[in-house]
């Protein structure tokens, strides 16, 4: 029989190979390190997890990570209520609050249309978009996912379902990133700069 | 103010972002990750974490890691204790015992000599090592560490100190890793290759 890890720390590498991106050379490297770690930062982390499945909710508006039944920027009653921004998850909702241009509210959908994960607009908080759509005085929606595939498909679904109602939708550009060089840009980011350009 | 993550959920992010490795986007994706696993699971990493802190130990022969006092290999009487192998860590050690061709016992320094991160002989079980050679019937002395910069200085320095007491000393072997290419190979490790060659 091969000589392996045994007891704590070979559990510890295997519930640390279960995250997503770390195999089993990372969660050994990572087991190893934590060995060498004090008792106490051990333990915050520990906590920190546990912490943020007990104490991390999604606001009832928006669906972004609240502590509160409804998160910051739902409650903020200075926000342009005009603008809904859609974006699949809340860590592209921060990305976006980064920029400090956007002053409406948000949407988390959840996710992108998918079909491949078995991933359609049902799996998606789309019903609850629709309803704040109707219900609030929304003069713009405004999409924004990931340039792929999935974003395309979930931006032709939502624009066919809110078109009816006569709200502007727009979605954000696609286009060489800013500091890039056009020669190393791939043909689709090109074509899309091309296909986006804009008239001065 | 730029909107951030609040509370637990930015809590865990730098928790995690103290792990080697693991930068601020990582970090965010493992914790939105774990925002989406069970609670169940949580909880049970969380208790792996704070168990591998207080139930692994280190062997007090051999300093490789163990749940007892003695470790598995050096409470079996059945290995040949005339062959001792330094090793840096218990993962080299495990790597080697891998390989199933080692049947003698370990010594695992705990690191190797390296002055630019303030790594001296008397940070690592040199001493300890010395203790033993001189009480065991050891007849040969492998040095198995990462062929790099520290770990020649290391083997300089542990044969120079061991060659007053007349036990074979030996290195693993640089070379060709099986498998490779010699028309990739770096030109140290061909260097190496070749000085190292073996007469047919």
């Amino acid at each position: 029989m091969v000589y392996q890890y045994n007891g704590p720390l070979s559990n510890l590498i295997s519930e640390l190979s279960r995250l997503p991106g770390i195999g089993y050379k990372t969660a050994q490297r990572l087991a190893f390190y934590i060995l060498s770690m004090d008792k106490k930062n051990v333990q915050s982390i520990a906590d920190a997890l546990v912490d943020v499945k007990e104490n991390v909710h999604f606001c009832q508006r928006c669906f972004n990570i609240s502590s509160q039944m409804e998160c910051d920027i739902c409650s903020n009653v200075n926000r342009n209520k005009e603008k809904i921004c859609v974006v699949s998850e809340p860590k592209d909702l921060i990305a976006m609050e980064r920029t400090n241009l956007f002053d409406g509210y948000y949407h988390v959908l959840g996710g992108v249309i998918s079909p491949i994960n078995g991933i359609g607009p049902d799996q998606l908080r789309v019903k609850e978009l629709m309803k704040r759509l109707l219900d609030d005085d929304v003069k713009e929606v405004i999409l924004a996912f990931n340039p792929n595939v999935e974003g395309d498909a979930t931006i032709l679904y939502l624009s066919r379902l809110i078109n009816p109602s006569g709200i502007k939708i727009t979605r954000i550009a696609y286009g060489l990133p800013v500091g890039s060089d056009m020669d190393y840009a791939d043909e689709t980011t090109l074509s899309k700069a091309f296909e986006g350009r804009i008239s001065l």
